[in-house]
């Protein structure tokens, strides 16, 4: 099938791109000497998650359960869940998929430990868990002090639980545009982690792993070298908002875009502006409107669930008109995926193949 | 099931507060003597749909054909589709659902009528066509002006087409809080499609059915006397926006909140502040933030994905703990359903049912 003969709106991987991308963070890691752990909340498909484990990750990170039961079901080892989980249903279904795959998971709370820790030994297999401490995300976690050590020890003295390590991460700062801003907001932030590592550490135990790290700081996390793996997720994709920041070799930004959302006009109510059929329900707001794809002087904006409007900047004519298709650059991957139940994987004018996102919509 | 047994994040409707507003919607259009056909895009489920047509609405209204294909599939009949369907491939979907129900759609451009002419001469059944005309919204329609004649004048002539009538929606003044201010730009946008009727009517035609409104405008809209049926949608759920406008009698807003997303404490970093499980892909963000029921004092904030923030102003302890409980009110009630593949439906303190959301993603 051609691209153009597709109903829209429809989310499109370019194959090329993804390719390179998964290529390109083997290479920086291996050069870096430090694992990679990539993080499926970013493309929610077990397709792209053996291909990442295909090109050398160790395992995947997973947002949520849902999201872990999904790859482990779907043969995907080693998993981190990233996220607490908390209660007696989910760590009850956390001990089910564990029959299908290793996971992990981070604690940050007393209580959630010991009942880890209770349903461990009911179920009959160990836990590995690791201690979330909040290297400023200002999220989960607990302070990179004492605190850490003590949760620490706990894990380590229960009979069905096995001490992992510790996990620092800060999403917030994946993002910021300026790269000096960025390199010091990520050293700030390992120095915490590093501080809790030695607060364990005085307790006697090993941090094995100390995982973290994403997209954006990617190349400061594997300077550091206190890191072991990097969880970085959008760098399979990218968006706008990932593809405008800098980065330390301005000439080389590392990934390129690799996602698009193909839209068609729908309506014309004026030379200077066209009605599109993507809207709310097909690309996420949370970080602003997508872009149009080489759209110097064409403005998207929302209109509503189903639409946005097309509006050229100085009244210039559009170029487009009803039945024409365009492509638009998402502003933030994760949730965009979030909206659609499948990909169109492209190469050239035509669609060669169509993964699943299996994990879309596994919140709980 | 109790309801405080669910895994969250998930979606709650209050089963009596629905049946509530669905009566409420049918009293005061039976008062003014006005058809409802209300928007399925807020709910996305047959089920609530069939619940509207027993209520007494004269049919439903989709956004995209791809809900209207559920509809149809369903067993729900009488289907305006709101917005224009474009190309070959669509209309011919179009074409094929309209075996199974009545489905008229809009359009605002001769190319696209045309093509909706041939491909319902190529099937063989007719297709119920309105003129979408722009009465203020500035997306999809034509001025109300000579264009809706012309338009409707072509479809009157087409062996094939039926002329149907005009649709004129105005989505973004539902939501105005002020009453006066609402009321008037009700009756701007009435105004218009008045003129519009007056334009089709001068070329001999009758514009028999005259769509639209919504919940916001319902009382001006109803007063009016112009429209001959209501497309109100948001009425069934409501949301904190839709509950945060004014009426025209302040002491009975005319509808009540219906859904909820029921949300956990999964980490308590501080004795004033809990990270929650429903973050970005669990309430949609284009409306703000979602509120804590009965949440004096305590404010949500987005943290990321999957997490949500509550912080207690001015240093207060927060009343929960981990694995704690609570019920959220979305900011935009059909972006949040659009996460969700299912309702869980409520009475008491129990889960009485489960309805799936089956148009959830049909964005094509």
């Amino acid at each position: 099938m051609r691209i153009d003969e597709l109903d829209t709106p429809v989310l499109l991987i370019d194959s090329d791109a993804l390719e390179r991308n998964l290529q390109r963070l083997a290479k920086m890691t291996e050069a870096a000497g430090i694992d990679y752990r990539p993080h499926t909340k970013t493309h929610k498909s077990a397709t792209i998650a053996r291909m990442q484990v295909e090109a050398g990750a160790i395992g995947v990170c997973c947002a949520k359960l849902g999201e872990a039961e999904v790859m482990a079901a779907n043969e995907i080892d080693n998993i981190l869940i990233t996220t607490p989980v908390v209660g007696e249903s989910k760590i009850g279904r956390l001990m089910t998929a564990r029959n299908q795959a290793a996971i992990a998971v981070v604690a940050d709370n007393k209580q959630n430990i010991e009942m880890l820790g209770s349903i461990a030994q009911l179920s009959g297999t160990k836990l590995d868990v690791f201690v979330e401490v909040d290297v400023g995300q200002g999220r989960c976690g607990v302070p990179p002090g004492p605190e850490a050590a003590i949760l620490a020890v706990m894990i380590d003295n229960h009979p069905w639980l096995n001490f992992s390590g510790l996990q620092g991460y800060q999403g917030k700062i994946q993002m910021l545009v300026d790269v000096e801003e960025r390199q010091m907001q990520t050293i700030e932030g390992l120095n915490k982690l590093s501080k809790a590592i030695g607060e364990v550490e005085k307790k006697g135990l090993t941090v094995n792993i100390r995982t973290g790290g994403g997209t954006g700081t990617l190349p400061f996390d594997a300077d550091r070298g206190l890191l072991t793996e990097i969880q970085a997720g959008s760098y399979v994709f990218m968006d706008s908002r990932y593809g405008g920041i800098n980065w330390p070799d301005a000439n080389t930004p590392p990934f390129e875009q690799a996602l698009y959302i193909l839209t068609s006009v729908v309506s014309k109510p004026a030379p200077d502006r066209v009605v599109l059929d993507a809207g709310l329900k097909a690309a996420s707001s949370d970080h602003g409107p997508p872009m149009i794809e080489n759209g110097v002087g064409q403005n998207y904006a929302f209109g509503g669930d189903e639409h946005g409007i097309l509006t050229m900047t100085g009244g210039e004519h559009v170029p487009w008109e009803v039945e024409d298709k365009l492509r638009l650059i998402p502003s933030h991957c994760d949730t965009t995926v979030n909206l659609y139940d499948q990909y169109m994987v492209i190469h050239d004018k035509n669609v060669i193949d169509v993964w699943p996102i299996e994990a879309r919509g596994r919140v709980q």
